[in-house]
C-alpha cells in the first residue's frame, strides 16, 4: 500500500469515482449530495481584484510583493523539488496567492480616513492584524516608544508621568475582545449602498490586546472625592479627545500595548492605546498620553458636534457609548456567486458591546421563519463570536439574514424596527449605531446582493 | 483644565512628584513601590540584537525594513505632524520600532531546519503568524492553492480527490491550539545548553485555526470494517509521512486551511495542513496531499528511525504521540536583566496536549515553597494558557520555576524525575518530549540564566 503501488492504485480508483460520484448520497453534509460543482467564491474574489487593478493567478507575482508577501518561484511539482531554506531571523509573511486587503472607504483625505476589514475573507474570529480595521483622524502617528510618556492629572492625590516601560511592570492582563466604529454601515440607513461586507460591516475586528488595567494607573494616583469622569488624549496631530465615565473606567478599562501577541501595531495607537470593553471604538482613544480627571465630562468635539445620535424630534443623545448586539452573514455575502444548488455553509460573526452572544437565528426567507445558528466555542463577553448553520439551497430566490440576541436578553432589531425608533435626520440619515439585521438577497442564478425592505 | 492650562499643570505637579515618589507606598502591586528604577528588559533586547548584527535604536531603519516593517520618519513632535495617510489598500505591516524574529536553530542545512518563536517577547497566547515557529524537513514548500489535491484512499468504500474549494464547503470549524515540536528542548536534558526561552522552549506556538474535520473527509469516503490507522502524507519535497490512529482521526482531528483569520501559512503547509489536537507537531503533516486508510501503522522513517524515544532499559516507545503537560515562565527569563529590586510580574505559558490546564504553581526559591499562579481566562484545552505570579523582588539570589497540573490530573515533573524514567540513552540524551520543570537562576546583580539541578 505504500508510494510505488500509489499512483496506480489512486488512477484506477479514481476513474470509478467519476461515476461513482454522482450516485453518492450518504452524507447529507456533503456538498456532492446536491451539487457536483465547486464553491464560485475563489472565481469570484480574483475578478474583483483584476477589476481593481490588483492582477489576478496565474501571475500574482508583482501584486504579492505589494501585499508583502515573499514571493517564490512555483515549482511543477513540489515534491521533487526542495522547498525555500528556512531563514536564520525572520517574520514571516503570508503566501503570495493570498490577496485580502483592508479597503478604504474614499473620504476626501486620506488623512481623516478609515479603511475596512474583508469580513467575507475571515474565518474564526481573530481578525489578522494587517486587517483590523483603521480609523483616524491625522494619519497614523509615528512614535518612538523609548520617547512616548503617558500623564495622569487632574483631580488625582499625585500626577504621574509614565514610561513604556513602567507601565510594562504593572500587573496586565490579557483580552479577545471586538472592537467597532460607531460609524459602521453610516450609509447604508437610507437605502443599501454597498456592495460587499466589507463596506457595510469592515469597521469591526478582534485581536487578543494585552495591557494594564487602568484601575491599576489611577489607584496609584488616587483617586480624590468627587471625581466621575475622566478625559483620555491622543499623542496624534488629531490630539483626539474623548471623555469617560469613571466607574467605566474603574471596572474594566486597560492601556493596551499588545495585539495578538506582539506590539500594537501602529494603526492601533502604538505605544499605547486606551480599550474602553463594549463602548464605541473613537473612544478607544490610540496613541494614549494624557488621561486628566475631573468631576463632569469634557464635552469634547468628539462627543458633541459628532459621535452623537439625532433623533426624529430633534434632539440629539450624547455618551450613547456601548455598542448593542449585532450580527452578519459574512458568507455568502454580497457580490458572491454561487453557482448551482446544493450545500452551503452560511457563516457569519456576532458581538454585543454589552456581554457574550447568547444566540444567533439565521433566515434564508428575508425573516419569515427562523433557525438556531451554531456558535463556535469559545463564546466570550464582547467578542466577535463566530456562527455556522447548515444551509441546502434548493436554487430558488432567497435572502439570507442574521439575527443575534445577548446575554441582556436584547435582540438585534430589524432596520425597520431601529428606524422607527431612531429617525433619519443625521448628516447621512442617522450615522452612528446601526445595527440592524442584514439581508442578503439570492437570485436564482446565485448572485448575492445587499438589499433592504425585508 | 483644558489644554491650555495642560503644560503649566503638569510642569507644576510633577515636580512635586518626583520628590513624592519616593514616599509613595499606597499600592503594594505599584512598581514604583520598592524600585523607582524601570525594568532593564527592553535594553536587553536591544543589546543582543545589536550583538546579531540587527542594528539597535535610534537608527532601527534598515533592520526594520528588512525585518518587514514599513518605515517612516519619525516626527519630535507627532502631534504637530500629520501621521502617514491611509493607503487604499493595504496589509499592514508592525511598527518599525519592533524587532522580535523567529530564530533558527543551526542545524546542517536550512532545509531541513527549525526556527523558534521568542517567548520572551509573547503577550497573552495567540503568536502572531510571522513569528510561530517552523520545523520543515526540506524547506518550505511553495504550491498554488489551484493545483493543489487531497487524495483519500486505502481502506475506504470510495477513493475521493478533493480540491481545496471542496474542502472549503464543508462545514467547518475554529479551534486555538498549540503546537509543540516533540523536539522542543532536545539539547537540554543533560545540560543547560541555550541561554534564552526562545531556545529552551521556542518549538510551540499557538493560532486559532479554521478547517473542515476529518471525520467528515472519511465519512464521505466511508470506512471499510477493519479499518485502524491511517497515513497522512505531505506534499513538499520530504513527503513527510506519519501514521495517526484512527479513533483520533475521528475524535477530533480537522483539516486546517485558515489560521490566525486568514489563510494558513506557507510555512505551516499552505494550502492544508492536518491538525491532529495535542500530538506532538511532526503528526500535524504539513502540505498535506494524502491520506490512505490501512488496519495497521505504517511504520514511517518518522515513526521508527526517528520520532521515538529509547528507554534506559535499550528499547524505544514508538508512538508516543500526546505531548504530556508543560509550563515554562517566559518573563523574567535567560539573559534577562533585572536592574533592581522591586516588583515585576512573572508571567509565562502552561499547555498539556491532553486537555486543559487546571493550575500552576510558581516557586522563587527553587522548588522548596510553591504559590498559585492566577490563569488568563479563557483556559482552553489544548491550548496555551498564561499564568501571572505577583512579585517583589527583595534582591536576593532566587530561581524561578513554574509547574503546572492538566485536567486529567497529571502535574508537571522535575528534570530528575523525568530522567530517572526516561534515561539519557538517545543521541543527544534523550532527544523527544522533555517537559519538565525549567528553571531560571537570578543573581543578586539582577542576571538571569538557565540552570539546572533545583
Amino acid at each position: 500500500m505504500h508510494r510505488a503501488s500509489y499512483e496506480a492504485l489512486v488512477a484506477e480508483r479514481l476513474e470509478r469515482e467519476a461515476l461513482e460520484l454522482a450516485a453518492k448520497r450518504r452524507d447529507p453534509l456533503s456538498p456532492y449530495a446536491e451539487a457536483p460543482a465547486p464553491f464560485a467564491r475563489r472565481r469570484f474574489m480574483l475578478g474583483s481584484l483584476a477589476a481593481l487593478g490588483v492582477g489576478a493567478l496565474p501571475a500574482p507575482r508583482a501584486s504579492a510583493q505589494a501585499l508583502g508577501a515573499a514571493v517564490h518561484d512555483v515549482p511543477s511539482d513540489p515534491t521533487k523539488t526542495p522547498g525555500y531554506p528556512l531563514a536564520d531571523e525572520s517574520y514571516g509573511t503570508r503566501s503570495q496567492f493570498e490577496t485580502a486587503v483592508r479597503r478604504r472607504f474614499k473620504t476626501s483625505t486620506p488623512l481623516s480616513s478609515w479603511t475596512m476589514t474583508p469580513l467575507e475573507d475571515g474565518m474564526g474570529v481573530v481578525t489578522p492584524s494587517g486587517l483590523h480595521f483603521e480609523r483616524s483622524h491625522a494619519g497614523t502617528a509615528v512614535i518612538d516608544p523609548a520617547q512616548h510618556r503617558l500623564y495622569v492629572h487632574g483631580m488625582v492625590d499625585e500626577p504621574r508621568k509614565y514610561t513604556m516601560n513602567d507601565l510594562k511592570r504593572f500587573p496586565s492582563l490579557s483580552r479577545l475582545m471586538f472592537l467597532e466604529c460607531s460609524g459602521n454601515g453610516l450609509t447604508e440607513w437610507a437605502k443599501p449602498t454597498m456592495a460587499t461586507v466589507q463596506f457595510t460591516h469592515g469597521l469591526t475586528s478582534t485581536s487578543e490586546w494585552t495591557g494594564v488595567p487602568l484601575s491599576a494607573i489611577l489607584n496609584e494616583a488616587g483617586l480624590r472625592p468627587g471625581a466621575k469622569w475622566l478625559l483620555a488624549e491622543g499623542g496624534d496631530a488629531a490630539m483626539m479627545t474623548r471623555s469617560i465615565p469613571l466607574a467605566k473606567a474603574m471596572q474594566d478599562c486597560f492601556l493596551a500595548y499588545g495585539q495578538n501577541g506582539e506590539a500594537l501595531r501602529p494603526e492601533q495607537g502604538y505605544p499605547l492605546r486606551l480599550m474602553v470593553p463594549g463602548y464605541e471604538g473613537n473612544i478607544n482613544i490610540k496613541w494614549l498620553r494624557r488621561i486628566e480627571v475631573s468631576d463632569a465630562p469634557f464635552m469634547t468635539r468628539e462627543e458633541t458636534s459628532k459621535y452623537t445620535d439625532l433623533f426624529p424630534d430633534g434632539k440629539a443623545v450624547q455618551f450613547s457609548l456601548a455598542m448593542e448586539a449585532k450580527s452578519v452573514i459574512t458568507s455568502p455575502s454580497g457580490a458572491m456567486t454561487l453557482d448551482g444548488p446544493g450545500f452551503r455553509e452560511i457563516t457569519g460573526l456576532a458581538w454585543s458591546g454589552r456581554g457574550a452572544i447568547r444566540r444567533v437565528d439565521v433566515s434564508t426567507d428575508g425573516g419569515r421563519t427562523w433557525r438556531r445558528a451554531a456558535l463556535q466555542a469559545p463564546v466570550l463577553p464582547i467578542c466577535h463570536t463566530r456562527f455556522r448553520f447548515p444551509w441546502q439551497w434548493d436554487g430558488r430566490e432567497a435572502v439570507l439574514q442574521s439575527r443575534c440576541v445577548d446575554d441582556t436578553g436584547y435582540v438585534q432589531p430589524t432596520l425597520g424596527q431601529l428606524i422607527a425608533v431612531r429617525g433619519l435626520n443625521g448628516p447621512l440619515g442617522s450615522v452612528y449605531h446601526l445595527n440592524a439585521i442584514q439581508s442578503w438577497h439570492v437570485t436564482t442564478d446565485g448572485k448575492v446582493t445587499n438589499v433592504h425592505d425585508y
